[in-house]
């Protein structure tokens, strides 16, 4: 039913370290059992217990951390951030359509958390959040682009949510966004103020507490990326 | 900026690799050069390559077909999906948590993505969308679930979209909701016939061209489940 259902020999000795952890009853940051001891309670090899930790690590669910031991991990989403990066970057021969994809994936989270993140927000005043979006028109003002800026404000808008999937998902996208573009050759409109002037519309919608104003807010803000994409896909 | 950013040794035998899968433009399915081959010319050993590429087997950058070779793979959500069942089935302790905010998410897509859905499927029929909830509607009158029609309606509602990866997300998400809650113990309303119903309310918004109605027909699917999260959570 899940996609993990191809499973090989290596996946069942990670599946019951993932069952140590359980019965353990381990937190992320808590030291697993050494490998010796995960080959005595599992019955395997010691190059299956390696390779099943390198497996964990790959996913975040493990982090090896050579001359002290391996700790759970914090299960974070830079795997999904590496294949979608690269599943980027390997279709440009497909009319961008997979950078298409991911901007309307970050467009449709950005809707859909619209009213959660408007309702959070409204009534308040943010000034981390204001200051970010006065750095980056003043940067866009200089010809500059603001990738750290972008990146905090889009997290930071999240924040009050007490949703941690959906920051990481939000910053995971992000991510692959910042890190396929450039290795395309889109011709984005350089509208920088713009953009970063878009970002100071969202939190004014969001602490107006108006949905509507925030959804033109999205609208605005996509709209560069938008437009060079239909322009190169049709 | 990427998560991506500590990066060791295998890492880097494995972003060589993804560079020569970029610079001889093999595509999904194509075979990739044989282990040999990749150490003669990266200059690195053999078990160096062989770690590099079980790492990108593991994100389905690469696909290992044992006695036939290494294949570019179809960078599924495959890893996305593992982290996240471990992510949801670890954390129990924090009051449900991970479940509520995997449902959020899937929440989060269907309300982003509804006015493109609506858009897409206006005007149209769906026998065969129609015929799954047909078939949820019969089998929640029997008791029955009907996980397998559940999930090929979510994802069929997306097919028209031309986007496979907002495809693949929600169906990611859908198999971590559906991989955790078992292993929960939530007390789910086992409302089946309103969750079955309620597929055929969003399918026929969809059709009807009514965006509102779409959006009622989401908060009536996801009703039963957001209420048990609730109860649990607060």
């Amino acid at each position: 039913m899940t996609g993990t259902s191809t499973m090989s020999q290596k996946t069942t000795t990670s599946d019951r370290i993932k069952d140590v952890i359980l019965s353990d009853g381990l937190r992320p940051g808590d030291l697993l059992p050494t490998e010796g001891e995960l080959c005595d309670r599992l019955g395997v090899s010691r190059s299956n217990v390696r390779e099943a930790i390198r497996k964990l690590s790959t996913l975040d669910i493990v982090d090896v951390r050579h001359g002290h031991g391996t700790y759970v991990g914090e299960m974070s989403l830079d795997a999904l951030v590496e294949a979608l990066v690269f599943r980027g970057v390997l279709s440009p021969g497909d009319d961008l359509r997979a950078l298409r994809d991911v901007v309307e994936v970050r467009v449709a989270l950005d809707f859909g958390m619209a009213e959660a993140i408007v309702t959070s927000l409204a009534g308040t005043t943010n000034p981390e959040l204001s200051g970010l979006v006065d750095e980056m028109v003043a940067m866009a003002q200089d010809g500059k682009s603001f990738p750290q800026q972008d990146r905090a404000f889009h997290t930071g808008l999240l924040e009050a949510l007490d949703n941690s999937l959906v920051g990481q998902l939000v910053a995971a996208f992000w991510d692959v966004h910042t890190a396929v573009l450039p290795r395309l050759n889109v011709a984005v409109a350089a509208d920088l103020e713009q953009t970063a002037r878009a970002h100071g519309q969202m939190l004014e919608a969001a602490q107006a507490g108006d949905v509507e104003a925030f959804h033109a807010a999205i609208t605005v803000h996509y709209d560069p990326i938008a437009r060079a994409l239909d322009r190169d896909v049709n």
